[in-house]
């Protein structure tokens, strides 16, 4: 395996009183509903707002210092452009970031905010890796990609060392962890800590209806890609395929993927407003949303999912607690 | 003093596994922004949406059989409503809650939704201690008040045990925490967890302006009132006055009070939600209000500031995060 649990315990050492140990959240009236018990690691609370932070950082940290001469760039459709922005500016380097025309305000701002440039670019037409290497060439910056990259998986797998650790202090095995997926790195990482930690639980993706091209993937044994490129709220998992390092690693350790409609993961947003009292995110929701939808047997069993994020702008938000998406 | 630190160790000792354990949540956006080390007690995720499921569980859970052979009423302005219902629903029994008609309606639906009857009354003309005294005496019920009750302001209490120690843990003492106040009762618990746990950590109220009653009599030396029964948006502190019991323990406690604008309010809850990704209702904000607004000096220090709940109906939410309030 290319990454490996030591490389995880490594990154979680480099990110120790950097990264926010997240919570483990728990409702009992969410609890209630389902008949089982969920537990929710809240990485909505994490700094800039997701779990990018963990790998940006786990890979920014280590880059050596010819490498990254002329800082770093990376593309992203908002997550992981903040992650990278935030530890590049931790680290005192310039980045450049190339994202969609298209990714909601908030997450440009707070992009902008952390220092970095950004380069827009048409998610239907243009190609955001080749604008990238292109910017990475020009200035003899280091690329950190968002999930095709084994620093950047072994951060996010910090998420499954805490979350195993955290269930065990509540005295809760998981049955299964549900992990929102683009790429597939969280879902690698995660999966490849909670098989050394906790390998009874099996680790699933969830994805937009429409872009779940891991699940398809782990069906046929290949990497599938999607259709369209855009038309799902879940702008943080439109990615086009799973990587080819995210799908060798996941292929062998995933469970079953599922897939949410966005109308579903509208109402996990609003059921995180109303009860749980957690801003998420689009993309950030849709485990909630596979629990909420029953999309798996929940009743009597023991579900961890994870909240990946909450970058998601007011207008939008207010329209769907309101009721009005 | 009526209420002692072994009171509120028993509390928490009834409180454990049905309360949450609610996390610590440290924003390094905020902690820059400010200047110092801001360490938020998010009881915004505890069981109800609010810190009160503490009080009216350690209050109910002592209720003799025959006291309460009516069940309880209790008069709430929404959180202490849901409190309580929630927890005479875990007692099995049947609960009575005299309640503003002006109420958010999220605090009523959730409120029923717990099983709970709803009365309503005038906030600006009708005693709803007088009505809800009428409706215990003809049913034989136990009156749990919101907060002038020596179990109410032990249970508040373990807030503070919690804070006090998941600080250390942090590796910070306190110098100030800030508590959102009404009647008084949650900063008289968490004053006296504090004054036993960590003695330098100095506590202080936050109210709304113009209903500043805390302040105004922690100055004066005896209970001051309001001028106005209505007219923030917090609906959660518009307590007439200090309690005759909560105002006794807090003058020999407390530090000066502060008060904080509606607009400093909804600023708060906007920031809850744009860095934090918490969602905060207005009177739980306020704390965090007066951090942002500088109503103390937090350069260089350690602030701990309870978000006290977050339940905000959709609507005003919507409004506020996107500017038009």
């Amino acid at each position: 395996m290319a990454v490996t649990l030591a490389d995880i315990e490594q990154a979680a050492a480099r990110l120790e009183g950097l990264a926010v140990r997240t919570p483990v959240v728990e409702s009992a009236k969410l609890n209630e509903r389902v008949g089982g018990r969920v537990l929710i690691k809240a990485e909505c609370l994490q700094r800039t707002g997701s779990f990018k932070f963990r790998g940006a950082w786990n890979a920014i940290s280590q880059l050596d210092a010819a490498a990254a001469k002329g800082g770093v760039v990376t593309y992203s459709s908002g997550n992981h452009a903040q992650g990278v922005a935030a530890a590049a500016q931790l680290k005192g380097l310039p980045a450049a970031i190339v994202m969609p025309a298209d990714t909601p305000a908030i997450k440009i701002a707070s992009t902008k905010a952390y220092g970095a440039e950004v380069v827009t670019y048409d998610r239907a037409t243009e190609s955001r890796e080749a604008i990238a290497m292109t910017l990475a060439e020009r200035r003899g910056a280091a690329i950190i990609p968002p999930f095709e990259h084994e620093h950047v998986i072994a951060g996010q797998g910090t998420i499954g060392l805490e979350f195993a650790a955290q269930a065990k202090q509540l005295g809760a095995t998981l049955d299964d962890v549900l992990v929102p997926c683009s790429g597939g790195g969280l879902a690698a990482g995660i999966a490849l800590a909670f098989a050394a930690r906790s390998p009874a639980t099996r680790v699933h993706t969830v994805e937009p209806a429409g872009f779940d091209d891991m699940a398809r993937s782990l069906v046929s044994g290949k990497r599938e890609r999607n259709a369209a490129a855009t038309g799902s709220i879940c702008d943080a998992l439109l990615s086009p395929g799973p990587g080819e390092l995210t799908f060798a690693i996941n292929r062998g350790l995933l469970g079953e993927g599922y897939a949410v409609s966005d109308g579903e993961a509208a109402a996990a947003m609003r059921y995180a407003f109303e009860v749980l009292k957690l801003v998420i995110e689009p993309g950030g929701a849709v485990a909630l949303a596979a629990v909420l939808a029953e999309r798996l047997p929940v009743a009597g069993r023991t579900i961890g999912i994870i909240a990946s994020g909450g970058n998601v702008d007011a207008g939008l938000y207010a329209k769907i607690i309101e009721g009005r998406f």
